[in-house]
């Protein structure tokens, strides 16, 4: 075998067998297949697509470059959730107290952040004092206890995932369905978990841009799920405007609380919260969709979700009454009279992400205090001079106007 | 701009600007742009292919990446002819000594082979005492006095080219019509000559497979032609056989003198020589089609085409009277009876280059008395035991049998 023939097969656009899969990858991981002949297969992928036994095949060879987690001393059904990332995404924050509080044993590592979407981590860490990097141990001993542990990574899982995504990252590989379903689900597999939800955001502010993508990406994780006997579910959500009102790493806790208290029941991030959590319990604890949903929104009605938040947080250090947000604000008005159309979540999350929210690139300190709190949401009237926004800045006053985010007509 | 971008826009299909063409292959030539990113547009490019504005400026930023040579020294027309590569093709031999015959300029520059395809070169270096290494001010001379000079590049043409190319090589990007075109263009038109006559090889053992394929890329090369108001004129000729009789450099030599003296007029490759030179001497001299075949015939019948060959041969060192060729031979036979209905080049080619005739890598030694002689045609009846062809060994007593290149039924 030699890689000049198999880059060739699949630019002829022939399936690649397991084995040349295999030596691509692999060899890529240990140096063997240099980084210009790994790109050149990518971008052969991104162009002529896989079969679904060619991606069975890429996730498999990515899930043991590495690591395997055994939750095997977890007792109960383990469920985890996973959102392929957009702005203003905190539904992890709501959505596994919730399930927790309901009997669902939510076990979840998660990564930092990287450019304009925020990550599950960096929001804990901005709670004063939480904890992120338990030992495995102290994990195990604390989703048995309290039924929840929301850390950062304890192994190295799919490492060549890692590599492969480094390299799609700077040759224009990225938006390739089946990449991306192999990317995400090679993670997935790895952590564990007995069954998996996968929020899709499809939209102007995520990766996937079109609902066609999206219900094709959808396909392709549940046949990844059913090669290795894992339920795997898909909702498909908006993100064409962020997700709730807040944008930045303490702001986002403040509104999952609020959430989690049972406030902002007629908006789109609690329906979206609720739907997530409805589907969790549903395959947690083998109940209908409906009686799943019954059971998910009493928990928020009554305070056990919130109290179930509580105790996971204090659990892992964290002290919510004291979350820092930057005084130095900035209102932002708008110009003109009219209906909002849409507020472009990709502006909103590259401002954030500007202001020091999250990490531009490995290694980044991000400033927990910083981000954008919306006012308004599509569908509102707005009136001349109304506020439309508030910016909360770190030390620096130079920052882009985020107006031409607001479609008003 | 950034790479990434000008990657992402072939990568969606969308036509690249002169200038975003010149960012990525200026800025791969002086180490701005990585390999990697390289690869993944070239396989971008391979598969979304370019526009006819698109080629023409990567063929204009490949040209104008190294020496321009300046012919104008040399009084008359100079007309150079190129070809595709193929199996057997010693043509230039043949027809560059007819046209200088004929009073046609030919000022020739030619690179060495590597891989299955010889070089011109490699076949004049197996001439004891022939220099393919002149000065420029000693080219000029010679074609201006006898009219025909072969050697190597004196200059750095198209370095860019070169390094695409070898990249190319080992990301399985080089079968690009667009592609193909620039790279043979840009020295074509850095070699200086007023008027350009491409052969471009079809067939199992040439790079162009479909006859299609050699028309786009036929097409293609006289655009490029224009747009240096260049006259560039294709022929299309088949290399499903290998060309002549003989493959291996000296061997080469000996049946390029035997079609110089007139004969093997019936064979295809007198013909294709035939018709190459009546187009380079329709172009040199502004004679019609008819006029210059008789020219060219009448050239090689009366021994004046052969007469130019031992006088070029002569003023540059060589001495065809001792062309050494190896005693260690071996008789192929047939082990059936019936008609040939192929002789497989590609098959044909490698044994040639395996025995040593040609550079596998960069500097390579090459055997020059190594080859194959073909003692059938396409055509010819074979009864069992009757000489297929004669394998000339080198010290190698090792060599795959060629017996499966002939198909015979």
């Amino acid at each position: 075998m030699n890689a000049i023939s198999v880059i060739d097969k699949k630019r002829l656009n022939e399936e690649l067998s397991y084995d040349e899969i295999k030596f691509m990858f692999e060899g890529f991981l240990n140096g063997d297949i240099p980084e210009y002949q790994m790109s050149s297969l990518l971008m052969a992928i991104v162009l002529n697509g896989m079969s679904d036994k060619e991606i069975v095949a890429l996730t498999d060879i990515f899930v043991k470059s590495g690591d395997i987690l055994d939750l095997s001393s977890i007792e109960g059904i383990k469920v985890d959730k996973h959102s392929t990332g957009g702005i203003g995404d905190k539904t992890t924050l709501i959505v596994a107290p919730i399930v927790a509080a309901l009997g669902v044993k939510v076990c979840k590592m998660s990564g930092r952040g990287l450019g304009y979407t925020g990550g599950t981590i960096d929001k804990l860490e901005s709670i004063p004092g939480f904890n992120v990097s338990l030992e495995e141990e102290e994990i195990m001993r604390q989703v048995n206890e309290i039924g929840i542990a929301l850390t950062s990574q304890t192994r190295n899982l799919a490492p060549l995932d890692k590599k492969v995504y480094a390299l799609r990252d700077v040759t224009a590989t990225v938006e390739s369905i089946p990449l991306i379903a192999s990317s995400i689900m090679c993670k997935k597999i790895a952590s564990g978990a007995d069954k998996i939800l996968i929020d899709i955001k499809v939209g102007s502010g995520a990766l996937i841009k079109t609902r066609e993508d999206a219900e094709h990406l959808s396909e392709l994780m549940v046949k990844i799920g059913d090669s290795y006997k894992r339920e795997v579910r898909t909702l498909i959500t908006d993100m064409n405007t962020p997700l709730g009102k807040a944008i930045g790493n303490s702001l986002e806790v403040i509104e999952a609380v609020s959430i989690l208290k049972g406030h902002g029941i007629d908006s789109y991030l609690y329906e979206v919260c609720v739907e997530l959590a409805t589907h969790m319990v549903s395959m947690g604890l083998n109940k209908s969709l409906e009686e799943a949903r019954n059971m998910v929104v009493e928990c928020l009605e009554s305070g056990k979700a919130y109290a179930k938040f509580e105790e996971f947080v204090k659990r892992q250090g964290g002290n919510v009454s004291s979350l820092r947000v930057s005084g130095n604000s900035k209102v932002i008005r708008s110009v003109k009279s009219g209906i909002i159309k849409n507020i472009d979540a990709l502006k909103i999350g590259m401002l954030s992400a500007e202001l020091g929210s999250s990490a531009q690139k490995q290694g980044d300190v991000i400033n927990y205090a910083v981000g954008v709190v919306l006012h308004k949401t599509v569908g509102d009237i707005v009136h001349h001079g109304d506020a439309l926004c508030t910016i909360y800045l770190g030390d620096s006053t130079d920052y882009f106007n985020p107006l031409d985010a607001f479609e008003i007509e």
